[in-house]
């Protein structure tokens, strides 16, 4: 009971925080999703040690164990932020209509392939130019390749664009280099020292993702479309909110299964939902839930960042380097893939793919915790993640902001027609 | 990574198993609730094992200390199920009318206060007679005290009888009941095994208690009259959600400061904001987190009991003679308390005070860690309270059926008048 007193106190402090300052942000025209992780830096162990430090009554419940009480802090944190980003991707899925994805698919799939070789490439030759070891490129090039979407789909929400052509095509691009991120982690964490890696597990990793992502998507649209009439028929208080709450936890945790992440099940069951949220107004049911979870994520995520880590010199060069080649690469791969449709669009795709986020920082763990990365190139890869992320909201926001002021369109406006960002 | 997934994976086992029991046991005529507990006995560690154990992937993080990662994982579930718990008295909160509260101030004193004294003098009564030592009678007598006000207020919120006298009461009557509660635990938990404490640290708990419930209600109250019209002026979406959910959480935090459970603090900033609910339609609002989070305390709490713990003999017996005494102590004090409004609300409101649930097992595991109750104690501690809260929803249900049927009276017409149960 005084473990858990603990854990709710920080859980407060990290609710308020991230609310008082994405307000403050938001009042100064910046995407609240800044303040919420900017307050996390702030309050995170690394700083003022408001939140995320386990205190002397989980020390207590870990026996006197400091630093396994820390750990099981951390997981508690994590699950946290996680739950907070399977509830985002959630509900970007519940805003996205799989027939806009698939009317962007040919250009998504172009971007989401051309933004993963492009960043490894690069990752990969800029390590072997300094003379690392082909095991140890190969993990910070990995490192360098799987976009957050987390970030991005915030940022678009907030600005109020989803249904913009560049935001559904950073969606489904955001899917294929999930899948192509996860096929690579699965295949550099199977790296021994020498790098040799088994191709039949890659090939079975890889048929599973696309496998799982084509079915659930396909066959879930076909089996809401067909029963959502027999949904009010149960003896379940607000039963679609409900089911839909299973369904999101439940394709998680089946992504998890399958070897994807967590929040591509839930954004897959946010997309099959979108066939019965007009119905069942799930849009609505489910945004007190956001407001509550989300928030979680971005703090949390800014709790783990050390400032101290932008002081060091060494790490800061280095790290600064790496930051340039991660953001020039994603931004011209897949920036490239959506060269069609002209320069600002496939800028702002290009952008939108920017952000690392966690996925680098797994990756640089691992690595770490392999042996095969140096401590320093791992705070190179951490600094790398929070800058690609910390640049996105305000680029995206400048990118997408109207040239010339004129009367906001309606939403139906803005939605119709070529479907593009309103160039007003 | 892998650790979260695997814990995400247990909570959709818990949502699931939760909702589709409660569906089951709401569709033959029971409280939800009843459905929710069994189906986390059904499916806990104790059981079939789906949920609540440490899967490898969390034995990993912790370094193959599998110990500890159970450890982490009940602190994990445990914390949800407070959470679930906060939004649930919370919510209680919202529903409930400070008017209404202090129009049955002194008799839910009397209940609380007769309700305390009697299991707890039954108890050590009992204990003594069977020549156990002071101590262990004392802290033996403290574990059948508390009542845990989350089952009778989830069961008479399902009936919809919040508003009736006899609910009133029963949850003015547990606000005094949690504060001499933890009184009586801040006290056994000084206790060394001669069984001596400082009558000075006592009074100080005691006045924080009292102290912060009522600075709370009545400050609380005042100032969300004076300042609710400014609620919408803040540049944050959800504004009104947002802050009482901070409340929620802060309140919350701020009850485990002095000493009192989490979830009274809850349950004072749901009922500070009921002067505002109106407004800003709070309880639709937060409707959403009380489906999502709420099962998962029950359901929770279901997982830690073990089902052969019913099959030992020995322990049984014991088991089932201390859950009688505590019964009916209860059930007497309580109900004595609430004779003036005749006995078949006496009864109620005896019968809605008698489930002991989590804060019994708190106490008892105290206890033991404290070496002051053997390990078999402990377990008829633990059966004590399967048992209390099992046999409630059931009882309360049957009490407050409509003797003769008749069609039911509108909602005002059922919460004016009298304000007592309906004796249609």
């Amino acid at each position: 009971m005084a473990a858990t007193a603990s854990i709710l106190a920080d859980l407060f402090i990290l609710f308020l925080a991230a609310k008082v300052a994405g307000a403050a942000f938001a009042r100064l025209g910046q995407p609240a999703v800044i303040g919420e992780l900017l307050a996390g830096v702030l309050i995170g162990p690394h700083a003022l040690g408001l939140a995320g430090t386990a205190d002397p009554a989980l020390v207590a419940l870990f026996h006197g164990d400091a630093a396994t009480a820390q750990e099981a802090t951390n997981l508690v944190l994590e699950l946290l932020a996680e739950l907070g980003v399977i509830v985002l991707l959630f509900f970007v899925g519940l805003e996205t209509r799989l027939s806009d994805l698939l009317g962007v698919g040919r250009r998504a799939v172009l971007v989401g392939v051309l933004g993963v070789l492009a960043p490894f490439a690069a990752g990969y030759g800029l390590m072997t130019l300094r003379g690392e070891a082909p095991a140890t490129a190969l993990f910070v090039a990995a490192a360098l390749v799987a976009t957050s979407t987390g970030i991005t789909a915030r940022v678009l929400r907030d600005l109020g664009v989803l249904h913009a052509a560049e935001s559904r095509i950073i969606l489904g691009a955001a899917v294929i280099d999930d899948i192509l991120a996860m096929i690579i982690l699965a295949t550099v964490s199977q790296l021994g020292p020498r790098g040799t890696v088994d191709p039949l597990d890659i090939g079975l990793i890889a048929a599973q993702a696309v496998g799982f992502t084509l079915f659930v998507a396909l066959l879930g649209v076909r089996a809401i479309s067909r029963f959502q009439t027999h949904l009010e028929r149960l003896p379940l208080a607000n039963a679609p909110l409900v089911l839909a709450l299973a369904l999101m936890l439940g394709l998680a945790t089946l992504a998890t299964r399958v070897g994807l992440a967590a929040i591509i099940g839930a954004f897959l069951a946010g997309l099959v939902l979108a066939q019965a949220k007009e119905r069942y107004a799930l849009e609505d049911a489910a945004l007190p839930i956001y407001e509550f979870l989300v928030p979680f994520f971005f703090v949390i995520m800014g709790t783990r960042v050390d400032p101290a880590l932008f002081l060091d010199a060494r790490i800061i060069g280095d790290a600064l380097l790496i930051t340039v080649v991660a953001v020039l690469a994603k931004l011209l791969g897949a920036g490239a893939g959506g060269l069609g449709l002209g320069l600002r669009s496939a800028a702002l795709i290009g952008t939108g793919m920017v952000p690392r986020g966690e996925v680098g920082l797994i990756v640089a763990s691992l690595g770490l915790s392999r042996g095969l990365i140096a401590a320093e190139f791992f705070s190179v890869v951490v600094v790398m993640s929070i800058l690609t992320t910390l640049i996105v909201p305000p680029a995206l926001t400048w990118l997408s902001r109207p040239r010339v002021r004129r009367p906001a369109p309606a939403r139906g406006e803005r939605m119709g027609g070529a479907g593009r960002l309103p160039e007003l």
